[in-house]
């Protein structure tokens, strides 16, 4: 099976044969500019969230030059996600929570600002209005079921600060976006930011060291689950924090059985955090993760996200989990990335 | 019959029963700051579109104290949108293309600044990205059919520029917001305009004396029928600018069957022009016009329409015609205004 499935509950069987929508919500963080947090290349980490969904959206980044790519020159996971929505022609949605360099392509604005500096407790002062911002976007789309993933380029740091103001056990637990896990600074910088928290309420927590794509998505899904839509979460760690917060806004949602997490084997099999934890910690949710074979690639970039490069993002997992239980395989994906990674890659590789 | 049928093909059938998505697509005119070419009120224009989305989107305007007035006191044809989408649960998506005000609800934006000086002839630089992302919109949502409004002060100019700009004889047939339609003024706008249009190729005319609204909504009409979806342009003489400028980007479009125009019975009736006459001019396309019954209003804001006050806009004929193909009719929809007037305008009756 192409989806490794934990807690399973029939929630897969939901998504077959559904007009999905495709969402990722993006934001940049300020902390990033002074703070080693991101594992994405320090020049381009501004372009990243645009130049991400430009390609899922229409085939290539028009932000940079070429698709992003991490520290050590491994592929976007935007990459895997463009694959899967062009192979099943998935609409794609991108929701700008404040990236600083916004999108060639139409996006849905509910943010033009950036998240602030976690670091001093800013994250954002809104919040509660970014929830119900995006309560309206998932009751004023038509779809069977929706995928939502995010590009939050330091978004593991905000994911650990939500997770520990919400009192979750995670200090050792989070993956991250590269091999070497900077995992004392994550903590440092959450720490401090938590300090400035006005209180465990999870607006405040959101508030002080959580980034503005966290509200955003957490209200899609609880409007989508209140509608009676499965709403699959794409990512780790990051959508982990979002699950947390969703659990104090409206619990009930989390006992529907229409709502799912997914990610990728990498983050799943990461030595250096553990996922499944988190997410048992949180509640009865089933949790799956795609593979892609990646071992198998001739690519160097794409083999190295088997030792724990890039890993996930853009809703890289999720969306896989989505086709696979559409019909398509991991062969599928592979392939259509290797066979436009030269194109995509051509003014890298040249 | 609620909807007058002018060379009716059918098209009205493919609207019954569907997943209809309405979306509207605002912008300001630059224009608009120096000449009265419009009938909103001077104070609130910068506003108005913004309000608009506000109120059809959640049935309350935060970016005004009330929903938008025209300079006589009517309400906004907004009010009868929000009746439509609200009483059948249509889902709503907001398009900026350059409004002044951004909507304090999610919106897609396209393009951030305001159409320029049409009277220049610098109304905008970018009609063919615009065409693109248009199109991009199109692909990029789930429906089974698509209404398309507007919120523009001062649109009529724009839609007179192109229809003249592009050949066509609407030099004493284009509407207006108003009881008062300065057709002098609009003409001396456009003329001096159009004398700047680099050719008459359609996207030098667009550039020129258009507005931003007019290629986003070509490119996402031009889409969805690509698709085989059925698209309602919902306006009087602006959508039938739009229509102007899809015949000249693609005439296949318009023999697809699956275009049609609607406006309101207000629209239709003005004396002091001629939109039948202008949709014949371009094409063999189906003209529509709601009534809406407000000649039986106590009201008298909603009366004054059937004298010529504000008369359409925000896509209420339209959309009224596919709720009235899907089972609502005209009392359903004064009523739910009727009721709702005192609530959204209470500030402006005290």
């Amino acid at each position: 099976m192409p989806i490794i499935s934990i807690n399973e509950n029939g929630f897969l069987d939901k998504l077959k044969g559904t007009n999905g929508l495709f969402s990722c919500v993006i934001s940049s963080i300020e902390t990033t500019k002074y703070v080693g947090i991101s594992g994405v290349n320090k020049s381009v980490i501004d372009y990243t969230p645009a130049a991400d969904m430009e390609l899922v959206t229409i085939g290539e980044s028009l932000s940079l030059n070429h698709p992003p790519i991490d520290a050590t020159g491994c592929p976007s996971p935007a990459t895997i996600t463009r694959a899967a929505v062009d192979i099943l022609k998935i609409p794609v949605m991108t929701v700008d929570a404040g990236s600083y360099i916004k999108p060639k392509i139409p996006y849905i604005s509910v943010d033009q600002r950036p998240t602030g500096d976690i670091q001093k407790g800013l994250g954002m002062d809104n919040s509660k209005e970014l929830l119900n911002l995006g309560k309206i976007i998932g009751n004023n789309n038509i779809y069977d079921s929706l995928v939502i993933g995010e590009s939050v380029p330091g978004g593991t740091t905000t994911a650990l600060g939500v997770l520990l103001g919400l009192g979750y056990d995670a200090r050792d637990k989070i993956s991250s976006g590269s091999v070497e896990n900077p995992k004392d600074l994550k903590l440092s910088v959450v720490e401090s930011g938590l300090k400035n928290s006005k209180s465990k309420d999870v607006f405040d927590v959101l508030n002080a060291v959580g980034d503005k794509m966290m509200p955003v998505v957490a209200g899609m899904a609880i409007s989508a689950v209140s509608k009676g839509k499965p709403v699959l979460l794409a990512g780790g760690t990051q959508m982990a924090s979002v699950l947390a917060a969703i659990k104090e806004i409206s619990p009930k949602i989390l006992k529907s059985g229409l709502l799912g997490i997914s990610t990728t084997e990498f983050v799943l099999n990461d030595k250096n955090a553990d996922l499944k934890d988190i997410i048992e910690q949180i509640g009865d949710i089933p949790l799956y993760a795609s593979k892609f074979g990646y071992e198998n690639s001739k690519i160097d970039g794409l083999k190295a996200y088997c030792n724990g490069s890039v890993k996930e993002g853009v809703g890289a997992g999720g969306i896989a989990t989505y086709c696979y239980s559409n019909g398509l395989n991991p062969k599928d994906i592979r392939e259509y990335v290797e066979k436009n990674y030269e194109i995509w890659y051509s003014k890298l590789i040249q």
